[in-house]
């Protein structure tokens, strides 16, 4: 297949690149530095991807910012740049791209763990992750020409720890790696409208 | 208890009224002919109610507007529209309301079943929903002073059937009143960070 990561320079989207580049032709999409230069955040650059890059079977999206801030100090500005960074940039890449994919390609999101078990500061992830898990079931049921759409809602992920290990006590991490065959089961298996709890 | 009731002049919001105003003091929200006139998609509008009406215990929200339209003709506007018309606009009484209703008061707000099950044209509102469910989630581990956080996920009303019939086919109604009773049980029980679904 001929698979476009967007994030792939991100900690699972080179899991992922890893994982498919064997049997997959793969196309890393990032802001920079890429085979695609694309920011997601704009829907005429999505557009553009897509003009530039036909036949494509499937799309993955492994990046996404939220903000992170304690409730008693969050702002509603804090909550809007969580939607515009994560979840409405991931939906506009399917909503734009579902009429550019060949048929019977398919959709990966991610989301994360922060809704179904929420941590402190973690409300506006929990938000965004909430709206792309109901997102993806929802759009799975209208999809056109066989396309597919799942996402993959992580835990924290081992690799980043270091980073993100004091957000995530308590919490089991998972090895990039790992995490990588869901994304994997979504591109090659046939399900739809599921959200694969990588944990 | 003193309660502010956002949209107790809908359908869902006027059963709820009916319910609790025998034994507690009842203010109707809306934009125009209420107790209290606000326009929550407004911040400055939702400061200013609580700046005006002090020593409340509880806020209801049975209002928000989604945009609902086939996932070929839904456009990035539409998921723009129902994010800020009923997504944020809950989002930002309960961050703004926080720092004035009295110690263990409460935040009732209204999600909607769409998001556990899709209908055809309701990916905005079922990425909506999600949204306010997981955020109630999150919200309620944060919450300062003892206060509650509870969201209220229906089925169609069956008095609403004839407006919106067409897009439930196949759905169990609920009578407004039953719909009430888990505003109820949110306002004057002791849970918080409960989704309660309304079928």
């Amino acid at each position: 297949m001929k698979i476009i990561i967007i994030g792939g320079k991100g900690l699972i989207g080179r899991s992922v690149v890893d994982l498919l580049k064997s049997n997959h032709e793969i196309l890393v999409a990032s802001r920079n530095n890429a085979d695609i230069l694309v920011d997601i955040s704009d829907p005429s650059s999505i557009e553009d991807m897509y003009k530039k890059h036909k036949n494509v079977d499937a799309v993955i999206v492994t990046t996404g910012k939220v903000h992170f801030a304690p409730f008693d100090q969050i702002s509603l500005q804090d909550y809007q740049f969580s939607i515009e960074n994560k979840l409405l940039c991931q939906i506009n890449v399917v909503t734009i791209g579902k009429r550019f994919l060949n048929d019977s390609g398919s959709f990966t999101l991610t989301s994360g763990i922060l809704n179904r078990d929420p941590i402190e500061s973690g409300s506006a992830a929990a938000m965004v992750n909430g709206g792309l898990d109901a997102f993806t079931k929802a759009a799975a049921i209208e999809m056109p020409r066989g396309l597919r759409i799942n996402c993959v809602s992580p835990t924290v992920i081992t690799e980043g720890l270091s980073n993100y290990g004091d957000y995530f006590k308590g919490y089991r991490s998972i090895d990039a790696k790992i995490c990588a065959l869901y994304y994997q089961k979504s591109v090659e298996g046939l399900q739809t409208g599921q959200v694969f709890n990588a944990e």
